[in-house]
């Protein structure tokens, strides 16, 4: 049980049971570097307004540096305190000594807890936007490796139309690259502010908190430039607001969404019966019992993280709903789903960059599937619009075709001249077997803008 | 049970109960208006490319114009089809006979699906844009009619400091700013196109489908000149997305989020218990049972609703989760929640903007509320600190000032200049008498940038 | 706008918006049959506590009856009503006159709600119940037809092991009895109380309120005998209480869950490349485009629907999260989930019924599956253990000669006896050839209590 | 990177990425008493069907109980091993050398794990229930305290009627029962069972899996006798299903939203406008700014963590969702959910249980409120009908009066006989003064079972 940041109205011990439940530093410890960039811009607020000499500010900063340097280290061991913020103040005066007790003027931990969980945000966002960037253009280099390979599309998972595989892998960088715009886009909306208080202001005036962070940060790994910090516009809000938590999972849960979906085609193309692709033997695992068994099992926790990533957007959705302004302490458990959609997706996104690396497409038993002369019945349909059939009959009449071909289990290559004619007499044999064609189908479609 | 899109194939009746299961005509004939639309422009490309001579082009478009003004007109009834697409084309073809069948050249529903569905969306967002400024602009306009007004803050429902209203109210206009910022993106993100055929595109070239909406579509009341449309750039991921409905039902229900902290904070202010606030009765409803109740249902009806919102966003989240590509028949129920979500916060809007108008403060209450002296409790430590005394000692001096406060029942103003003394020297009573005074609080406050 | 339960309080006109928005009558017609049952049984109670004479007990019960009798018939049209109390109570002044207005006598709407939906709940499990039968029966049948098929089994969507058909499809029986079980404890453990009032009890004796259903509700379809109403034990919980439409909800996601696995099941065994089944026409749809398409859209929309589920559960738990007692109108918001949820389990349960009914299951494609050796792996393993070889010796054993078989393509039958000495001298060819057979394999699983 | 319980097909290493993507230890720890459970049973199965002699047996029950003193004493320190089961494997195998390779015989992890998690299940509810049980007695506790107390009660968070403190309080027992049912009715319907294998159960005759537990097992703290374990029926689905840990996650997410409820009327109660109740300082926290604060965050936090329990369901709920037969790695996230919900749900309830035992409630606040005419409006009501009007009547006629009071600002207890009788001629002033008094009210309702 460690010191805390309040206690002087209080005449009582608090209920360990209490201690141990409403502590936070077991996850938040993950906001330490964030929190001392906070305490850094806090220090240079305080020389600025007046409220620290500037050899104050600058034995403050020298002990925060040096709590960096810890971090940096991995010399750093929180314990039984209640958050990160107090486990820093705590060393902090341990190293500077009583000066460390004016670091908290006219800083509140509502606001603090929300700037160094901005910071965090936006730092995994910048990682994140990386490694979906790695998985992207490993999805390329695979597309281009297998340019020429021609597959069955599929709707309602039934032999639609052949498709180029590039086209097929590409649909996976659309996604991605709507997951990139989303991120991007929240990252540079998010409001890094300072000023809240507990709720009210304080008594520094704004302009004070238009801190140049390139100022106090050069040098800093992540944000030497980027970051911008100023006043906050509505202090009530600043304090209340978790939106940016919501629009973060939010986002992340799209994005594992699109993993699930390419994690499951892999899954099925892979199996026994399909054999389209093979993965990898180092990205599966095997069975205590069954001595042949090689199972995508990367590609299943994929698929199967989906639902953590939707369980964390329902829990910090549920606990902000109804919550009356401003600042309660249930917003504290927004850390935990945050850190957790972070950590899923970006290992989501590091295991499939490997995985898709190592693809293997299996050419002939993809060839044998194209041999259905199922894929081909929509060019049928256009080969008949084409001699001025309207749309909708050539539709009936192919429709007519296929169910003979299948009643009488003859392929429609094979029908006599006579039998096709009685369908529609357009339909010249020699113009249509040759309709049956992986190549020539795929090249026929012009309307994909390049 | 009413004529088909599809069916030559088919040997078989439908069984009546699949039929009844697959049919969506009952919820997505609100995409007739769009649909319609769809059509029209697919008739200019089905022209410009040579699959439709200008004059049948031409009938065509009457015809769909004829459509048009049935449900303009309200004469409009969709019946035992299988989908409002089904329906348009059926009715089409009573009215320009089999040049209807010509419409369906080149075109899937899957496309169709999507293209109206965006369509619908786009002109949601735009109205709900309108509602939000309303509301913002009733909620300014009170915080204006109400701007002297100084209310206990709240932190954890327990009084922190004094705010002024305005900035409590104003809490959520910046809510709802960024409400608007999002859905605003959404909408000018939303990429609409068309061209992908079922999966696979079509046989018309790409340009032709960059169509001039704002030529096909003029005097068209919501799109006249907003659209515009090209060619899908991979017709895979154009069959298979819906990014863009869950990007939207997760902006909305952050909205029903904020609303519903907003309808929290009314439902406690007009308890009898706080009674800051009167909430009129055209916005009540009574009991059955109890003849005095005068209960804020719309209020209550705006929380619980958030758990409709949150629902839809897990339903189609679920829906999309692990779903192979390209499009399965999974993908039609998103158009419920879509639908449900932009009903229920526009209904919500426009109910909080009639009963925003017309609340009435009760100023005396909350002046009673005021006069609690911990409200000051900060005020004084920031008094402290401006004669010298760091910051954490200051708060331990006054935290140790109201536990004797209250363990003596004595308020602090009424304390003798010596007890005052002894817990620090630096106290003046006649100086921090004055603290206890809500405008001076306020507005010593000057970290908010205004 | 029609007459209202209250509003002498009142000296304004309620909102035309806020009519509209707190409105239930369009969903909560459904509960009309069982809303006049509690005013039934409301009448007796009425009677023998002295409130009513039996003349008027009489005159209300045949006003009741002849509104009954309107719902049976159809001739039952609410329109503009608050809710469905709202609409009968009227109804039955409008037929008896004033006497109607004794009826509310020592009742809410708070209780009137809860007891009515308890009972549709209780009713629409009965119908669930017989469904879920319906499914197994159809399920059964379908393994007895095809009780000599064995298939290869998976995990991990891997083949594992040969498996019976039957086996397979009695893991679904499994999974529907255990629904049906659940179901059934919900309902019989759903108390169904009369007397709550508002929140704080009637003036009427709690002994009045022990009334046999079974005496007033003589000649009822559903409840003449089954149900048992006595006074609550806490009217503050049963105004307040939620718990069985979450119960319910949960159940009924579950359900769907199971559902949904088999739908996944017959979707990827219906696929070209496994073709292990054939799913009948009359189950299917087709392609507006693609003139061969034959899409199983029933088992994927049984699929899609978990979703609507899962949203449905999310919406009320959401609802109910943190809600201070007692009843808040945010309550009225499950019915809807509450509707949904029942039907569309119990359309999945009657397609499923008959989709089952009519699976061919392709014997000839399912043998060739069979023949991939590594289905038979584990028995090699279980050979060598009879054979005292450690198990985990006799799985690296196996593991190795499987590596060995995939690495140089020879089938295990294939390799001559000396190199399949050179993994374990105590394998001899002649035995192991055996081993490679569906039902020796699944004849030696002894392990499943029958 | 441990030892694997595969690996022999396997010709090259697993990714380290992949090995931590997949790898569960970290977590699945928590199982180790309960697989060493199922490990005991396996030998005996083992010893009875004749794969281990006696002295073998003899020999790895020694080995395992080792390692359960390991656990015990805490000297048990998992590391990169894949699981919790091969790092108990991995053990065994240390201290009893090669004979810990026949422990895995006729085992599959997929069985394994499924049985070691029901354990856990089992003994997490014994757990709970004392857990609800401790919290229904302190709850008891205080409504004996109290048991004089009258309050206002509420609906729609409005004064609606008198009600005493302990039927209140009691509201809450009402719900922790339900709870207890469920979560007692989960546990006693859960089958333990083995035999499953992988997916086709195991050459192990059914009749050697029904194992006396309470003979292997004797002296063991939680499950010398409740043990019962049989033969699976069906070992597909044991291998597949995941409903135990959905029904238990959803039973513990309504306890959760039944909590958070408590919660919320805690924390409305205890704010400075209601001042109904006091929370201990033992179970609040203050604040690193305002040094007045005292604020309940532990019930605060019980509310916020039921957006954790209803992400918890969500999780799983997705996660199963159209999941093929028979097991897929997926299932392996079922465990941090399940945990996670157990862990927070204890937790809240022994905070509670210490937090409502030291609960203070105001009597003189409470008197005050109290004295709101409007609490006995349903009163006079009745003293109308008891004067045969009729009950709407009634109620329109005390809701004028109930205005008029409003409007005129005059108590109706101080309304002049003859404006009294304007609005009824039944009414007399000398009967009616005595309704308003919270004893008469609560003493009049005789509906509530007792």
């Amino acid at each position: 049980m460690g010191k805390k940041l309040w206690g002087g109205r209080f005449g009582k011990q608090t209920d360990p049971l209490v201690e141990e439940f409403t502590k936070s530093i077991q996850y938040d410890q993950k906001l330490a570097t964030y929190d001392l960039i906070g305490s850094r811009l806090h220090v240079e607020i305080l020389r600025k307004s007046g409220y620290l000499s500037s050899a104050e500010a600058q034995a403050l900063l020298s002990g925060l540096a040096y709590i960096d340097e810890k971090i940096e280290t991995g010399s750093f061991a929180p314990g039984g305190e209640e958050d990160i913020h107090t486990y820093i103040q705590n060393e902090l005066q341990k190293k500077v000594g009583d000066l460390a007790l004016k670091l908290q003027t006219a800083r509140s931990r509502n606001d603090q807890v929300t700037f160094a969980t901005k910071l965090y945000a936006k730092a995994s966002i910048k990682a994140m936007l990386f490694f979906i960037a790695e998985l992207e253009k490993s999805i390329t280099e695979l597309a281009e490796e297998n340019v020429d390979i021609i597959i069955p599309g599929f709707t309602h998972m039934q032999h639609a139309q052949p498709v180029r595989l590039k086209d097929y892998l590409w649909a996976y960088v659309e996604m991605l690259e709507r997951d990139y715009t989303r991120l991007d886009f929240i990252s540079k909306n998010m409001r890094i502010t300072l000023g809240a208080g507990a709720l009210a202001g304080t008594p520094i005036n704004a302009s004070e908190y238009n801190v140049s962070a390139s100022k106090v940060l050069k040098h800093h790994r992540v944000f030497a430039e980027a970051l911008n910090v100023s006043a906050t516009s509505n202090s009530l809000d600043s304090v209340s607001d978790r939106d940016f938590v919501i629009e973060i999972i939010s986002a992340l849960s799209m994005a594992a969404m699109h993993l699930s979906r390419m994690a499951e085609d892999l899954i099925i193309w892979s199996t026994e019966e399909f054999d389209f692709v093979e993965i990898d033997e180092a990205f599966c695992t095997g069975s205590s019992l069954m001595p042949q068994k090689k199972n995508a099992d990367s590609l299943e926790l994929v698929r199967g993280y989906t639902g953590r990533l939707y369980g964390n957007l329902v829990s910090v959705l549920t606990m902000m709903k109804g919550l009356p302004l401003t600042y309660n302490r249930d917003m504290q458990l927004d850390k935990e789903p945050l850190f957790s959609s972070f950590e899923i997706v970006s290992s989501e996104l590091r295991v499939l960059q490997g995985l898709v690396k190592t693809l293997k497409f299996n050419r002939e038993k993809i060839q044998e599937h194209l041999e259905d002369e199922s894929l081909y019945a929509t060019d049928l349909v256009y080969y008949l619009v084409d001699k001025k059939v309207a749309f909708k009959q050539a539709h009936t009449i192919v429709g007519r075709l296929v169910k003979c071909s299948l009643d009488r289990s003859i392929p429609i290559k094979a029908m006599p001249e006579e039998l096709l004619k009685s369908f529609s007499d357009k339909i010249v044999k020699k113009e249509i077997v040759k309709l049956f064609d992986p190549l020539t189908s795929v090249e026929s479609k012009r309307s994909v803008k390049r």
